[in-house]
């Protein structure tokens, strides 16, 4: 084969292919078919090659779970690209799907599945230093330890899912439809969540409205501080002075850096799009 | 007057009238006109006094809330039995509302209503001492500490919200829906719940599924265990040793009972129907 593949993120919801060439993007497609989405995944293999290329292709995501196509079984960490690169699952000889990673290294046990190809592609491509912490968030937001380029152990919250189910189903809802940003009802609930009492701070929300001590206009920024607060205390309190390295887009990472300088620790936003790239380059490379 | 009065406890979907005389009960009815069930109120009125005895009434609960009949301003505790007879809102010469509780003593703002007869009732009947800690379990758990026989803070947490959230709602649902009794992973929940961490912990419910780590019939009660112990935890951690005073029915005493004790405190279960009756019953005789 030439130095030339398809790199497919196929999530729950969303699909990106790149055709990459030369450790280099000549290609991006992208579309709503998530695997959630699809049915026959052998003719949507067809289907990208015949618009993208006819080369061989590395899958990665949700592609891989059991919503997914075929289930490509975890890698324990500690998990580094190299480890990555030997467990492919491979489907024919031009068609493989990454494995997720799963640990037990905190006394429960998490498992990722797509995450893992942008936190080692970040120390792969020296957007991070080989030895850091990295969080991702999102609906389940994680945070990665990484040792010598490796992930030696994360943890997922369930933050942004959390968040929703208030917004959407709760007795709060009414009061959780304002604009959210890194402003002082946020900061506020950042500050309530050293706490460590989530639901008891989650009705004081209720409480502030019958008692008239907020404007409800602030509640949704202020609840939305207190969950990122509840996930960034659990990770930092104790923890000496370090660097967060956000893999996000802007609105998510400006909250979570926020909620992380609050907390007496650096912040440092990563581009998530370039770290995937350079991590499935880097597991092509060593599965050759 | 005579020594003869209705008492209503009534709350958001149901009802309870008590016929009153000489400090005791003789008639008692319950239906399912909560406030949300009812819009003509004064009707509602003149047709229990027509069933049950053309008598003074006093009303308790959610009737006195925004969503009821008139609103009936919050007592600040510390807070009494004296203080919500001085505090009735007087609808007329022979109809009153008891006021709800607030406080900002925990450094965030809290309210209940209806709860405060129970409590109140439980110190006047001698079911508790002067001064104890409380707890009543539900859809918004309620922590109050007595002193002197009077409310002087208390703690409400959406324990039993989050759960119907999780439950109804969740990417977790699916796994919630086995029986949930204070058994071994009930009390595995407990335990996790003390590292205060609930988003990432409620995730690890799911990753227990991907790696198959506990059967997903004990899910439901795991789940619990760590709602209800988040709770606990949140409110003794660090405390001496303690008895908690559980107003409940057996079910969510029985649970909240094995997760006080897994926390080093003892528990103890209290009749909260004669709770809210001798809390009434002493309310009725100061407001003469």
């Amino acid at each position: 084969m030439s130095d030339a593949f398809l790199a497919v993120d196929w999530g729950t919801t969303n699909r990106r292919v790149y055709r990459i060439e030369q450790g280099r993007v000549v290609h991006t497609e992208r579309d709503g078919k998530g695997v959630t989405a699809v049915t026959d995944f052998e003719a949507e293999i067809r289907g990208i090659r015949a618009m993208v290329g006819d080369l061989p292709m590395l899958l990665a995501g949700m592609v891989g779970a059991n919503i997914g196509w075929r289930l490509a079984p975890y890698v324990a960490a500690p998990a580094g690209i190299g480890d990555l690169a030997r467990h492919l699952l491979r489907i024919d000889d031009r068609t493989a799907i990454v494995p997720g990673v799963s640990t037990l290294a905190n006394g429960r046990p998490d498992v990722m599945r797509g995450e893992e190809v942008q936190l080692l592609g970040a120390a792969a491509a020296g957007l991070v230093p080989a030895d850091a912490l990295l969080v991702q968030p999102g609906t389940h937001c994680k945070w990665a330890r990484l040792a010598g380029g490796r992930i030696i152990g994360f943890t997922t919250a369930m933050t942004g899912e959390l968040f929703a189910l208030l917004r959407g189903h709760s007795l709060l809802a009414p009061q959780l439809t304002g604009a959210v940003s890194a402003n002082d009802a946020f900061l506020a609930g950042v500050e309530e969540a050293k706490r460590r009492d989530l639901t008891a701070s989650l009705f004081a929300i209720r409480a502030a409205r019958m008692l008239g001590t907020r404007d409800d206009a602030d509640a949704a920024a202020y609840a939305s501080g207190l969950l990122i607060g509840s996930d960034v205390v659990a990770r930092l309190a104790g923890t000496p002075p370090d660097t967060v390295h956000i893999l996000s887009g802007p609105e998510l990472g400006e909250l979570y850096s926020a909620a992380i300088r609050a907390n007496g620790h650096a912040a440092s936003l990563i581009d998530s799009h370039a770290a995937f790239l350079a991590g499935i380059i880097a597991i092509e490379r060593q599965s050759r």
